[in-house]
C-alpha cells in the first residue's frame, strides 16, 4: 500500500536549552514523510518557494518519497520559529510566516489518485477535503488537525471528520474537541463525528488507540537524552501510518503494532534537532526500539 | 509478610465539581492501609485525636489491620482540605491543621518490631529516621516523601534515603530530588543517594519503576468516571507494598506485578470519594482490572 500525505514543508528556526538551528528542513509532511518511508512509499502534496531548493530537497533523496505533488510557487517558503524551555514540555512560537502556504491549493498529480491511504496533515480542513475530493479509491483516511482549527473553523472541521476514518491528535486537543475532559469519554464523542479511531498522543507520556470498543495504551520510551521535540507527533503519525500501509491490514494487533512504530519513531526524533535522527536512521535501529519497548512494558498475568 | 506502615490519619475535606465530602477518614496511611490489606497484614503507626471514635475506627473493621501502634492524643485528629478543579488534575490545599500530628512520636508496639516491610508514609524525614531505629530485623524499606521536605528538610531526607530500599514518589518530585529534570538521569541520581528502586507515579499518566538498571513503564488504566482523586497516590504504594508483601519476593518480575497492583488500586480510589470505593472492593474486582489493564496494554512482537 501506497500513502499520499499533504502537509507543509517549511523553514523551521528552533531554540531549545541545548542550542539553535536556523532555517532547517521542516513542516510537518516532512516529519511525516521520512518516518513514514521506511515502512511504504509516500507521495507528498505540498508547496515551497523559489528559496527551496536542491539542497533543500536533499533530505528527501534516496527515500521512498515520491515528490511529483510538492509544487514549487512564487515567493518564499513557509517559516516557523519556536524556542523550548528547560524542561522541553513548553513552548512559544517566535514567528510564523506563511509565505506561499498562505495561497496553498493542493493538487494532486494523476498518479495520486488511486492511494491506499490518504494522510491529512494539520491545516484548514477546507483543504483537506478538497484533498479528499481529488482521489478517486476507496482508501483509509487519517487526519491530523489542532486546536486553531477546532477553535476558527469548526463547522469545516466536523464536515471533513465525517470522512475520516482515523483522527490522530494530542490529548489536549481531543477534549477540545469533544468538550470531554475524560479521554474515553472524548473518544466516544469523537467516534461519533465520523472517526472509526482516535489516537491520542501524550507526548512525553505516551499514548492510546481508541477504536470502537477497544482500547490500547503505551507508556513513551523513556529517552536519556532529549534534544528537540519538533516534528515528534509527525514522526509518530508516520510511522503508525507507514506501518499499516506496509502491514495492508487494519485488525486490532496491526493497529497496536502500528502505534509502537509510531512512539518509536516519534522518540528517535527527539534524540536530535530538526530531521536530524530521522535521516540517519537504519531499520535494525527501529525494530530494536520497538523490541525495547515490549521489553519495557511487559508483564506478566495473574 | 506483614507490612508496618508510618503515615497519618485524618479527616477530610474535600470539594470537586461532583461534590462535597466533609470530615470523612482520610490521611495517607488510611488509603495505604486500605490498599494494602487486600494482600496482607497491616500494622499502623499513627496518632490521632480523641475526636476519633469508634464510629471512625469503623473504616478499618474487619480488614488486615492492626491498630495497636495508633496513638490516641489529647487533642483534635489531623485535619486537612483540598478543593480540585473541573479538570481534577489540579488542586488546592484549602486548609492544613496538625494538631495532635504536630507533636507525633511515633511509637512502635515491641509485636511490630520484626516487621518483614517497613513503609515511611510522606512525613518529616526526622519521624521516618525514628520509626526506622525501632525496628530490629532486617527488612525492606519503602518511603514516601513530597516537595515540602525535599525543600525544607533536605539534609535529614538524604540520611533518611540512605536507609531506603524503594522510593516512591511522584515524578515532579523526582525531578525535584535530583535537580535532574530528565527521569531516567533523575532515577540514577536517586539510586546514588540509596535506594536501589525508584517507583515514579505519574498522576493520571501512568507509573515507571527503576530498578537497577532496569525500567518498566506502564500507562495508567483509564477510567470511565474520575471522582475524587485524593489518595490515589497513597492507595498505589498500598497495592505496590501489599502485592510485595504477599509474593515474599523482589525479583523483576514480582514488582512488576506490583507496579500493575499499585495501578490498579489508585484507579479504584478515584472511583469515588475518600475512601468509599477502596471500602467495598472485592479480590475478584483486583484481579479482573488487573487483567483489564494487561489486555489494554498488550502488543506483539514483531
Amino acid at each position: 500500500m501506497s500513502i499520499v500525505a499533504v502537509g507543509s514543508i517549511a523553514f523551521d528556526t528552533i531554540k531549545t536549552p541545548f542550542g539553535v538551528a536556523e532555517e532547517i528542513v521542516g513542516g510537518s509532511l516532512t516529519y511525516f514523510a521520512l518516518a513514514a518511508s521506511y515502512f511504504t512509499d509516500v507521495n507528498l502534496v505540498a508547496v515551497v518557494g523559489e528559496d527551496f531548493g536542491e539542497q533543500q530537497m536533499r533530505v528527501f533523496a534516496g527515500r521512498r518519497v515520491d515528490l511529483q505533488g510538492v509544487e514549487k510557487a512564487k515567493g518564499k517558503t513557509f517559516r516557523w520559529g519556536g524556542e523550548y524551555s528547560y524542561n522541553l514540555n513548553s513552548r512559544k512560537t517566535l514567528f510564523t510566516e506563511l509565505n506561499v502556504f498562505e495561497s496553498f491549493q493542493p493538487k494532486l498529480p494523476e498518479s495520486y489518485q488511486q492511494a491506499d491511504i490518504v494522510f491529512l496533515g494539520n491545516m484548514h480542513p477546507s483543504l483537506q477535503l478538497s484533498v479528499l475530493d481529488q482521489v478517486t479509491s476507496k482508501r483509509i483516511v487519517g487526519m491530523d488537525s489542532m486546536n486553531l482549527w477546532i477553535e476558527t473553523t469548526a463547522n469545516e472541521l466536523r464536515d471533513a471528520l465525517k470522512r475520516v476514518d482515523i483522527l490522530k491528535i494530542d490529548d489536549s486537543e481531543a477534549r477540545q474537541l469533544s468538550g470531554e475532559y475524560n479521554l474515553r469519554k472524548a473518544a466516544a464523542a469523537i467516534q461519533k463525528m465520523g472517526p472509526q479511531m482516535l489516537v491520542a498522543t501524550q507526548g512525553a507520556h505516551g499514548s492510546m488507540l481508541f477504536n470502537a470498543a477497544d482500547i490500547f495504551a503505551v507508556a513513551a520510551y523513556p529517552l536519556e537524552d532529549e534534544v528537540d521535540p519538533t516534528g515528534a507527533g509527525d514522526s509518530f503519525a508516520g510511522g503508525f501510518f507507514g506501518y499499516l500501509a506496509q502491514s495492508r491490514s487494519l485488525d486490532e494487533a496491526t493497529l497496536r503494532r502500528a502505534i509502537i512504530f509510531g512512539s518509536v519513531m516519534g522518540s528517535f526524533c527527539v534524540e536530535d534537532f530538526g530531521t536530524r535522527r530521522l535521516e540517519r536512521l537504519s531499520f535494525d535501529e527501529i525494530l530494536d526500539r520497538y523490541r525495547k519497548i515490549k521489553t519495557l512494558t511487559h508483564f506478566e498475568d495473574v
